[in-house]
């Protein structure tokens, strides 16, 4: 009996096919628009349970609205071999974003379906829902939702820009139970999934740098986060406050992001995984004005590191050298509230075999970390051991310019379809 | 007969009383308020009219409404010696910025007929119309009217923000002949006048911390604009991007404005006359997000100095920076548009007396960039001998918390009198 990863071509023409579907009936303006808990999303949800129809699968949908399909295990006993991801998009972003890794999942059953065989265990393509943060602002919606770990605030806090209402009141409106997500109702059982595997479009340059069709997740990065940094200065005339009694807040602010850019390099000098961003940093555009020596500022960070103790190291780095400048500037900095999510967990074993699979079937892959955020970080968290399979994607994600080749999603989908044969039976 | 400068009491008596009486008609929400061809500064036109009536001087209004009151000289074929300086303020500003040279020279006046004496030149007090930015957006608008400089484009183009109407309505609203200002039409002739000397408010706090109560201008600093520097990098995931591949607008942005403050130094450390002020930075308030690449900034920059040459090889050197860091980082910055204000020449006789005159007469006095724009720049660009006196001046300027201390006014005033007594009789 071959392998079923030694001809999956049916089942990547499929893909090819859902994809398109899925791009006709979620256009929009510049891209697609999959909204969470709206048309576009519910939509990819409708085709893949009729996929799951025509494949003879089980099909359910919990409390929140995620989808489960499931090629029923010999022994059911067994605890779920789990695949899947999102369905949502972000607006006007790309096709492939979430639905690569269901559409893979699916296409996966399928070749199982025509090879006739049954696996020992469940074989069970989820389908998450909002995943995006566009629509509402709260990380993992679906995934966490399905563990019992969305906090009830989302529910009645979280309102879709584009329509003002509560998720609770989409949950609501689509059939689902928002009420039972809300007693943090357990959808999923942890202890009955054998682990998690997920496919994702990578959604930075580095695979198309490198030329690899395919990523091995090493870790999905926590992150720091600091919404609201501050530095307080002092308004003064441009042109007659000599250099030594200014209280300059840009000055400030810029001296303390080039110290964050220097500390980046030297962890990365060292060996660490880490990357920084500064997306928002702004004077005050009610009263700045070229000739007045600027007297606040404000600004945004965002950093991540596969390792949290590099997180908090940074942490602590960074309000060393605020104290400094601040004493040194007469201003004050203050870096404000801040979130850290940890680094989500990547499962040692599932990542070695992926490595060793791809080797095996002379797929190009590189070991590379996760820099967004991924349902798969809740499942990792939640004890579930999870692995992660980039696709090479041009143009970023969340964007129009999205662009994966057909061919280096069929290189992922035979690695996911050997890890997961392999996982069956060992 | 006596210096006239050894006893200028009862003058300082009477200018308090002239600096009450135009806070108390100008006193707005915060400070006072002296519109430019409004209300507040034809208040303090009226006063100063009345007081020259009060003293027999010959008054003219011109016709930009600059007002011109003048003890006659014993001989009208000399050029008149001039002091003065504008009536308007900005909006909720102080009471003394500006208005101090005006009562400067009409209490060195009073002097002048307390004591029963005519001098050989004319001495004419010019009240300024519109000096403040804040209401027309065009420079000297006053001074310059009336040396037939003022384009014509100013006169349309230029509207009040309180009001919505141009600066040749105003002007014609308040029964002066815009028609003539649009002709270039010459209100003063710079022949006919012997010297400038303005007494202001320093706008910094340099005499307050030298703890001295008057300065002594040593140029008045021209400036470098730039209104709308931009940085074009590349938008991009904040976690998924490696640093080598990432186009961060910020990152360069804060590279260069580091860049500036590190030149600034080496030129003040080179002896050099510079100040530097970038007022405004911003990332794209319509996009920029804590977790995207940001990828574009705008900036501004204002840099001043007394001597142009130090402005012009700033100017180079930044074009170099900009150059070199949108080379390394894959972006570009644009300097864009920029003005380039010479500086204004002090004249070296006059400033020479001031110094001499204040060591005379025992007036503590710091010789001083002048960092802040004045009529005198007119006057000096335009060959008239000019120099300035300041006046120390506590909370900084163009805001209510403007403080100058009577006490500290005398001073100057006693050196202005000096001044002009031996300037008039060398």
């Amino acid at each position: 009996m071959p392998d079923l990863s030694s001809d999956i071509r049916p089942e990547a023409i499929l893909a090819g096919r859902w994809f398109d579907y899925l791009r006709q009936h979620s256009q929009s303006r510049l891209g697609v628009t999959r909204a969470s808990y709206g048309e576009g999303e519910q939509m990819a949800h409708d085709l893949m349970r009729s996929i799951a129809s025509d494949l003879k699968l089980e099909a359910r949908t919990d409390a929140a609205g995620n989808l489960y399909l499931t090629l029923p295990g010999a022994d059911r006993s067994l605890p779920a071999i789990m695949t899947g991801s999102h369905l949502d998009s972000v607006p006007e972003g790309g096709n492939y974003d979430g639905a690569a890794g269901v559409v893979a999942g699916m296409a996966m059953l399928a070749r199982w379906r025509r090879a006739n065989r049954q696996p020992e265990h469940d074989i069970t393509v989820m389908g998450v829902r909002a995943e995006e943060l566009s629509w509402f602002p709260a990380p993992y919606i679906g995934s966490r939702a399905a563990f019992g770990l969305l906090e009830p605030e989302a529910l009645d806090g979280c309102r879709r820009p584009d329509t003002g209402r509560t998720l609770a009141e989409h949950m609501a409106e689509m059939g689902f139970q928002p009420e039972r997500i809300r007693m943090r109702e357990k959808q999923l059982d942890a202890q009955r999934i054998k682990c998690f595997l997920e496919l994702h479009i990578e959604q930075g340059p580095v695979l198309v740098q490198k030329r690899l069709p395919v990523g091995i997740v090493t870790g999905i990065r926590g992150n720091l986060r600091y919404r609201d940094c501050h530095v307080a200065g002092r308004y003064g005339h441009a042109g007659a406050e000599p250099r030594n009694s200014r209280q300059d807040a840009v000055l400030a602010g810029v001296e303390f992001v080039g110290r964050l850019e220097k500390l980046w390099i030297e962890h990365e000098a060292a060996g660490k995984d880490l990357v920084a961003t500064v997306g928002q940093f702004h004077t005050d555009t009610a009263v700045h004005t070229m000739t007045k020596i600027p007297g606040e500022v404000w600004f945004s960070m965002d950093i991540r590191s596969e390792d949290n103790a590099v997180l908090l190291a940074i942490d602590r780095e960074l309000r060393e050298i605020a104290q400094e400048i601040g004493a040194r500037r007469g201003v004050k900095i203050d870096l404000g509230a801040y979130t850290n999510a940890l680094p989500g967990p990547i499962d040692k074993t599932h990542r070695a075999r992926l490595e060793r699979l791809a080797s095996t079937l002379a797929i190009p892959a590189l070991p590379m970390a996760s820099g967004a955020g991924h349902d798969s970080a809740v499942f990792g968290t939640q004890g579930v051991p999870t692995a992660m399979i980039f696709v090479r994607n041009e143009g970023g994600s969340h964007n129009p310019d999205e662009a994966m080749d057909l061919a280096d999603f069929a290189q992922g989908l035979r690695l996911l379809v050997a890890a997961v044969e392999e996982i069956d039976v060992p």
